[in-house]
């Protein structure tokens, strides 16, 4: 039964035209679904979505603002505009107006060389931010004066990069296996299409396409054969071809992705495969090297893919996501498996203690993948949007929304030192490399726009969230409104509303880790497909009530994977769980503890957590310390003989909240209770299972 | 029964004097046992101990040789000799008569900037390499001629550091942080050290002296306080100490420990752990950062509290030994678990296919362990010592001698990077970071003298290798000789002949690993003591047999080892066992093969492998093949069903001598037979068992 208040909105159409999102397809692109509008979906910030965006707006975007200043990634442009003489700028214009006043612009270049790309995706998050009515003027005043500062500061042949105009004015271009130009270059490409998607700052994309006709110019099919170290700018040329109209934008990122693998990178230092360098994308098989460059390079390679109808291309990306889900990606959604590099290590190469997971690459695995299911409409890609935003992602970001990890570990032992620049134990406020946190900003910015799409014959919600879509339908508006407690509860309340009759299409996602589910449909007929409960009837006024059965379950990794052998992983619904030394018993080590995977998994509150926040309960025991004996002789662990204990497992993502100290998500299974009990269907406490239909299907690439 | 030509010689004392070796303690050192001299022990080349070393001198040393010039090691030295100018060479010696002809000294600066180092530790090598006979004079000319060079170009001052004159005069001593300057200098002591102790290149001990002073006067009681980046001038300061008697050298090398920990060095890029610099020794309870780093400072301090009777420093050496060898050692015997900064990682982190497990890392833990077992007599140090030998240390180096691997993985996976430089499938001739090769040769060239020592009432065995022992007793000379086909067999026939009748001890180590063995002591008095076998009696002419039981046992890592739980190692006798897919059927995946732990182990000749090593076989089951999910629902690996299979595993030293391929030390154990057998003193194929007398000891230290 619906709540009184699902509809609150009588209206069904919110306006007539609405802006445009992020990663926004041509209608020529070769695509199965379509984002809706910037404005077509709100989170109900009752909701955990809403939550994240609120609190994106209310401390992280705010926050990253003023790190810019902090950290000197603002004053490395000032000092462009302040100093004496004329090196780059050749505006004429020194009278400093578009300064915000917290910097002189005085000293050396300070921080990253491409630390351009922290405004850059600042700015975008502002953008997208500034879609919403805002409290103040600050983050607009921010977003129209660096807008002005960049304008000033930019060459007069459209250059803008402030490390190299400052420190290395020569060597332009000259060295793209290192220098992130075309990176930098890419970032300001994307703000520049969010200002002008928002309406707001719209001089940034005047820079943009200055900057951007420079590079026609220098790199396009009749300049220099070249590609950047560091993928980003293929993406964003595609994003800028989208929003401009020009076709060249979108030729330069083909080119950029088809000369990629050529082996025409300086890769002297770290290796082509480093550099995805070693092969050519349509060739290659298997993703490899910086995680990061790996997953910007792909979202490119599909942007272009299908505004070229490129279907080998696509067929690429495909082969290459099957690489990366089926062997390289961890249980959190995380990609990177090695420190050394920041790179992804062999197949099922996935040490939870050293895994490197980097924010930066889970954000940009959810845009990959968000590409990949606007292309190919499958539900394999939304079951990695939402493993990765509610793990790896969300993990990334302490509750103040103003501390970040850079890498997210799905282990910290006892001994581990904290103190460790390259893994500490708690979460940071910025970065000596401060990629992560706004790209964290720019997404939670824009994250309603991931929520849902449309094909023009229906909708399809993909992310269960509290909040509101419009749509358009067979040519008339639409409404969908949800009411949920999504991913704490499995009970999704869809309310619709349609100016037509006309039948249509209104599609839930089935995510891939529910085996069981109920649906009612009010009088839809009801097909199930790809992982999509598809609901088709007159919408002109209906509700439907899903109730994903969410037991907690026990999940096992590939055999394959050699590092977490022997151990099994807590699940509920989309989020994974892990253990916090926090809530053992003093003097309890967490090494100690196995799991008995045998004992009735049950759910709790998380103590001293988010109100809704469920934590989970397994039996487990404590093994006695063993001899102190690296290696011995014998063929079993000491076991058995331990304590009985109840163990409390809290969502990953709200690990390190607490007093920093050991973590894990992947528990030792004790060898004497592991029996091979089956507990996938075990009781769930939080829906009535008892009634659920089952509908089992298998999902290859989901998290069980 | 011995065999009748146990003693071919018959003269029991060699000669009056005999020359030492490498780590030499005064007299008046703390010292439990002393080396014996350099000459006095002989290595049989039947032996594998006498193959190695022969093998180095034929092999490996003269490609260290010829790969100084191909890498441009020697032209940096030559180059400040042959440029034009004054620039750092007072010496007025301009005549070239030091060069071997083979470079012009043209050119900038090559390879990395402590490539003097690669110079000095191929000059050690080949100074312990001269202290036997020669088939020729080529390491006798490359010795002497590179002296001369260094006695050329050494600058007036006594400093000498190519790189330092060439590219950064005005730098010298301002960034000993990343410099290497002192651990260059460090390498030049010991190459001298060696020399001297030899009789060879005597020129050379002047060089060093002439650099030492200039430590002295720069950062002696009166000068700069500072340590080296990396550690290895401290020990290398005590042995010139040794060999000139000279005692500012020993105190400057207390200093350098006393003033480590204080953070006296810049630690922007890697923070001070990598740099052991956040800690006193006195104070550190963990050994951490760059494993090779660590260790050599290690070495240094345990020389400095022998020299010094320094008792404070011993415990805080023993105590890292306990943090070293009870929780970051591989099974290997192998040390540094992450390849990001080539580091030690946290307590029991110790990934088999991400091992680090430096090269340098294991000789140098052989060398500290070395200088504990002199100072303490405990047989933990001489079992780590035989270890790492038999794995980390011999598997570095290819059969031909001439191709090395930097890193020692336990494990290689299907579909590994092979062309990955930081992690090849193959060992290489050469590294452009060339520490390791020359390491080798150093190590190997005075191997014999870390075999046995004495304590001036008789001998002890450490490390079993055919060969002949020379010793003063009670101040008369005793000889023994050992026949044996150790490692390979177990049994170990001993001769002894002494010019006195009066009682002495003979000790022969019972291996860590051992724990059955049976003793023929010939009428000696027999007693046991922290893992010796002490027998005492009128040695004037006696024979001892010694049966070490090696049976092939499986061998389990503590829990708190993440990375190889549910998995065994195969270990007989020191030598460490593994998996390769060369051995595998046809068709059959390396990651789908289970050992059932409860099939008989058994031994067989290495198919086209040296004569006399012994492989193991075991019965295992290959796994189906899985579902493709990387993550699944439910609580047990797919198993059971899969093909019983009889394995053979190799030797660890042995690995990668055949095509590259997967191969892995630690072998998941089928979870339907792992049943807790105990097979550890299963059926010995190799000794007669049967009549062992038992004899178990735990050992907490050593590999079961």
């Amino acid at each position: 039964m619906l709540h009184p208040d699902v509809h609150p909105d009588p209206t069904v159409a919110h306006r007539v035209a609405t802006r445009t999102g992020p990663a926004q397809p041509t209608p020529d692109a070769v695509a199965t679904l379509h984002p809706l509008g910037l404005d077509d979906v709100r989170l109900d910030p009752a909701g955990l979505l809403g939550q994240w965006q609120a609190r994106n707006a209310a401390a992280t975007l705010p926050h990253c603002v003023a790190q810019l200043d902090r950290a000197g990634a603002l004053d490395n442009l000032r000092r462009l505009r302040d100093r004496d003489g004329n090196g780059g700028n050749g505006n004429g214009d020194r009278d400093g107006n578009g300064g915000n006043g917290n910097g002189d612009g005085c000293g050396a270049f300070t921080g990253m060389w491409f630390s351009d790309s922290d405004v850059y995706k600042t700015l975008e998050a502002a953008a997208w931010e500034l879609a919403r009515p805002q409290p103040g003027t600050e983050l607009r005043d921010f977003l129209e004066s660096t807008v002005a500062l960049l304008a000033q500061v930019q060459d007069a042949d459209g250059y803008l990069n402030s490390y190299v105009m400052a420190e290395r004015p020569d060597r332009r271009w000259q060295e793209l296996h290192w220098s992130h130009e075309l990176y930098c270059a890419g970032h300001l490409f994307q703000a520049a299409v969010a200002t002008a998607r928002v309406g707001v700052g719209n001089s940034l994309e005047t820079v943009a396409r200055r900057l951007a006709d420079l590079l026609l110019d220098r790199f396009g099919p009749d300049g220099v054969e070249a590609v950047c170290g560091h993928p980003e700018v293929e993406t964003a040329l595609v994003e800028l071809y989208r929003s401009t109209g020009h076709r060249p934008y979108l030729n330069l990122a083909r080119r950029f992705v088809d000369l990629r693998g050529r082996g025409l990178l300086n890769a002297e230092r770290f290796g082509p495969v480093y550099l995805q360098d070693h092969v050519p994308v349509r060739d290659a098989d298997e993703v490899a090297g910086h995680a990061v460059r790996q997953l910007y390079l792909l979202a490119g390679v599909v942007d272009v893919a299908v505004e070229t109808g490129d279907h080998s291309l696509l067929a690429a990306a495909r082969r290459l996501w099957d690489s990366a889900y089926l062997t390289k990606t961890y249980v959190t959604g995380a990609h990177g498996s090695r420190h050394r590099d920041e790179a992804y290590g062999d197949p099922y190469e996935l040490p939870p203690d050293r895994a490197y997971a980097e924010t930066c690459a889970a954000v940009a695995s959810f845009q990959w993948n968000w590409r990949m299911l606007l292309a190919d409409g499958a539900h394999r890609y939304a079951d990695e949007m939402e493993r990765v935003l509610y793990n790896a992602v969300a993990g990334s970001t302490a509750l103040d929304g103003t501390h970040f990890f850079y890498s997210n570990p799905l282990q910290l032992r006892t001994g581990h030192d904290g103190s460790d620049s390259d893994a500490p134990d708690r979460r940071m406020p910025w970065y000596a490399c401060a990629c992560c946190p706004p790209n964290l900003a720019r997404l939670m910015a824009s994250l309603q726009a991931y929520t849902a799409s449309g094909d023009g014959h229906g909708v399809q919600l993909h992310l269960y969230a509290a909040g509101t879509v419009h749509a358009t339908v067979h040519g008339r508006p639409v409404r969908v409104t949800v009411r949920t407690g999504y991913p704490w509860a499995g009970r999704v309340e869809v309310g619709v509303r349609a100016e037509s009759t006309e039948p249509w299409t209104l599609a839930l996602r089935i995510p891939g880790w529910c085996q069981d589910y109920r649906v009612e449909a009010d009088g839809a007929d009801v097909t199930v497909d790809d992982g999509y409960l598809r609901l088709t009837r007159d919408w002109s006024s209906g509700t439907v009530t899903l109730e994903l059965a969410m037991p907690p379950r026990l999940v096992a990794a590939h055999p394959y994977v050699d590092a977490v052998r022997g151990c099994l992983a807590l699940i509920r619904g989309p989020l994974v769980y892990c253990l916090e030394q926090a809530d053992l018993p003093p003097g309890t080590r967490l090494e100690d503890v196995r799991l008995d995977p045998a004992a009735p998994l049950g759910t709790a509150e998380v103590a001293g957590g988010p109100p809704d926040a469920v934590a989970l309960t397994v039996g487990g025991i404590v093994a006695p310390p063993g001899p102190a004996a690296l290696y011995r002789a014998g063929t079993t662990p000491p076991t058995g003989s331990g304590a009985r204990i109840r163990l409390s497992a809290v969502p990953y993502f709200l690990w390190g909240n607490r007093d920093p100290g050991p973590m894990r998500v992947w528990i030792p299974v004790d060898t004497d209770t592991s029996t091979g009990t089956d507990t996938s269907t075990g009781t769930d406490t939080s829906t009535g299972a008892g009634a659920v239909r089952t509908d089992r299907r298998p999902h290859p690439g989901g998290a069980g």
